[in-house]
């Protein structure tokens, strides 16, 4: 057999995987060391107490005969209906209508980006925002389409907008990961109108909207027209802490086409054939995260993060470094203060701090001098680690 | 943008998503009929008390600051080390050492196929037994590869075995899905020799292996020299009833090569970029169902559908229909003593007793004129099932 030579053209190994294996032999040869993780975007703070309940009540059903699911309902692609109405009631909120049929839901938003990326011929351009979330690229990569890259730098803060060059799919992330730059209504419009206008399909990650303030759109169905043109990831991993829970989801418009093929009717196919669905006592968990209570305790949660991503921007202050981010998001971007390369900044912050950023050059070339900090930590372990910051640079 | 024109060449939708359609017509035109289906592999037992513990205890953990779990271990492809362990000691029964890295966590057998087909060379030729699992087929179709069909049949007993044909990628499921046919040790020996002769890699789909009896392999790696051209997958779905759980695995050797290039670090560099690893509830509930306790729970189940597949085959004999299976498997194979397609009879005993088979031609070529029921019925319905069949045919 032959593999998916595609595969060698990526690097070794995903980011997060190579970060992890760095941090994991610093700790070896250093086990003294206290070290302080604020690369990966993962959540510490504990599933909200609606959601536990709803888990456990779950757990005991499946337990009794008379109460137990198996295989979820096929005609929603697995999801349960209770899910389904929680997601189209968060959506309400937005003023933003959804039927049910045009909601998938999913094991998360990085399945999803993958799984979309089946649907399309790999003749396809693709366009996406540089720096910004590494699957992007790795599953493009893997699929052997050639990628158009939008600069992201200070002279646009950080938000790259249509530039004349024709793309077929086009990713923007908002808030972005890494930069935390956020479009509002009239630069997302733009990105609307132009894929109209040259026919491209945008695949809009939300997995972050639970950060964004209320003058921006959380949804890109906010914008007149995108139902026509947009298919839009999210996720509950910060919104509710699911980083261990793991479930997502992907609304694909029932309009949405290309040529005259339905997309919707195209992502239920794929989803049949290669997807099973997520747990019944997941989905109980999410519907329940989404629900008035859930969402209520959710945000006292996100305040959690919103207050370190303020206490690590204070200390950036301070320390005279410049940053974007942190206030419509949940990461910091910051430009090293040292000479040298992103993987530079983050050995010295690593050797002489204990202290783990991203490289910002694993987000793309843009990055390259730049490092991602996350708000996701413990408030205890994030004022460690500014307090570390302070002494160091 | 345009789309994977492969998927063009797919039926409309996926044989359990068209049976199912059906159905749900049939119960909104006869509100008043009472279905019984023995038509999808789902189970019906609850979760044994041993799981139900275990993802309790789970739901607490994540709940609480201090015990709270985020994404799963990156080193082990998000897999939690209780898990792999059950899973080393459940191959250990078989005398199959497993190491930590060749085994991959994930959200069912059905994801792991489609994950799997990633790897490799659109160019790689297919091959399967017909009839098979319908998943196999559609997700080579989506990649646009050529598939070969090795015939089951009565005159082979429903085991085809290598017939000098070459092949990329070779298929196996034993028991079969839909046959319930199973192949013994030296038939399996003979497909390990061909994969190794023409290079071939082997998808050994083991998801039924709880309902083999001791003489035959329960896992392929039971025939010497299997971990250079075989790749497992097996899930919990049958064995532990976690149809709507969601957790499988698949195993990829570590020594397994394609040229020069290990399939083990490929399927790595797949995983971590598009897909983020299954709850870490789920995954305890799994670890406790591969322990000693839940394993014997998990087979009291496993007799509950046995005697339903016997009580089946009774029933068959009685009516002088031919069948196989049943015995070392959860599906009843059997040919339709009318004239006419699977689908006539299908609807036949969809209309006249209420009762839904799948339509063997769903399966493949072969499988026309077949129906496939499965034993994961309670015992009561399934013995109303069995007098309805006496009835009417």
């Amino acid at each position: 057999m032959n593999i998916n030579s595609n595969f060698l053209n990526l690097y070794e190994s995903y980011l997060f995987d190579t970060v992890s294996r760095r941090v994991k032999a610093f700790r070896e040869k250093n086990p003294e060391r206290d070290v302080i993780s604020l690369s990966i975007g993962d959540v510490t703070q504990p599933l909200v107490p609606a959601v536990v309940r709803a888990m456990e009540k779950a757990v005991k059903e499946m337990g009794e005969k008379s109460t137990f699911r198996g295989y979820g309902p096929e005609a929603t692609c697995y999801a349960y209906p209770e899910l389904l109405r929680a997601i189209q009631r968060h959506y309400s909120l937005r003023g933003v209508s959804l039927k049910e049929g045009e909601i998938f839901v999913s094991d998360g938003a990085k399945s999803d980006l993958g799984n979309l990326s089946d649907l399309f011929s790999k003749e396809n351009v693709v366009l996406f925002p540089d720096p910004v979330y590494p699957a992007y690229a790795d599953v493009n990569i893997m699929a052997g389409r050639r990628i158009l890259y939008a600069d992201a730098l200070p002279e646009n803060n950080f938000l790259p907008m249509p530039d004349g060059r024709r793309a077929d799919i086009v990713y923007l992330c908002s808030p972005n990961n890494p930069t935390g730059a956020a479009y509002d209504r009239a630069q997302l419009r733009k990105w609307v109108d132009y894929a109209k206008e040259v026919n491209a399909v945008i695949f809009y990650d939300a997995a972050y909207e639970g950060f964004l303030g209320e003058k921006f759109p959380h949804t890109i169905y906010e914008i007149e027209g995108a139902k026509e043109c947009a298919i839009e990831i999210c996720s509950f991993s910060k919104f509710a802490g699911f980083t261990g829970v793991r479930c997502g989801y992907t609304i694909v418009p029932l309009e949405l086409k290309s040529g005259n093929v339905f997309l919707n009717a195209l992502f239920r196919r794929r989803q049949t054939t290669r997807f099973n669905g997520v747990s019944y006592v997941t989905q109980m968990g999410a519907a329940a995260a989404y629900s008035e209570e859930g969402e209520a305790e959710c945000r006292e949660n996100l305040l959690v993060y919103r207050e370190n991503a303020k206490r690590i921007a204070e200390t950036l202050d301070e320390l005279k470094i410049p940053y974007t981010g942190g206030k419509n998001a949940p990461y910091l971007w910051l430009k090293s203060p040292l000479k040298g390369s992103s993987w530079d900044f983050f050995d010295f912050l690593l050797e002489r701090a204990a202290v783990v950023g991203t490289p910002g050059s694993g987000f793309g070339k843009c990055g390259e001098g730049y490092l991602r900090l996350t708000a996701f930590g413990s408030p205890e372990r994030t004022e460690e680690a500014c307090q570390r910051l302070k002494l160091v640079l």
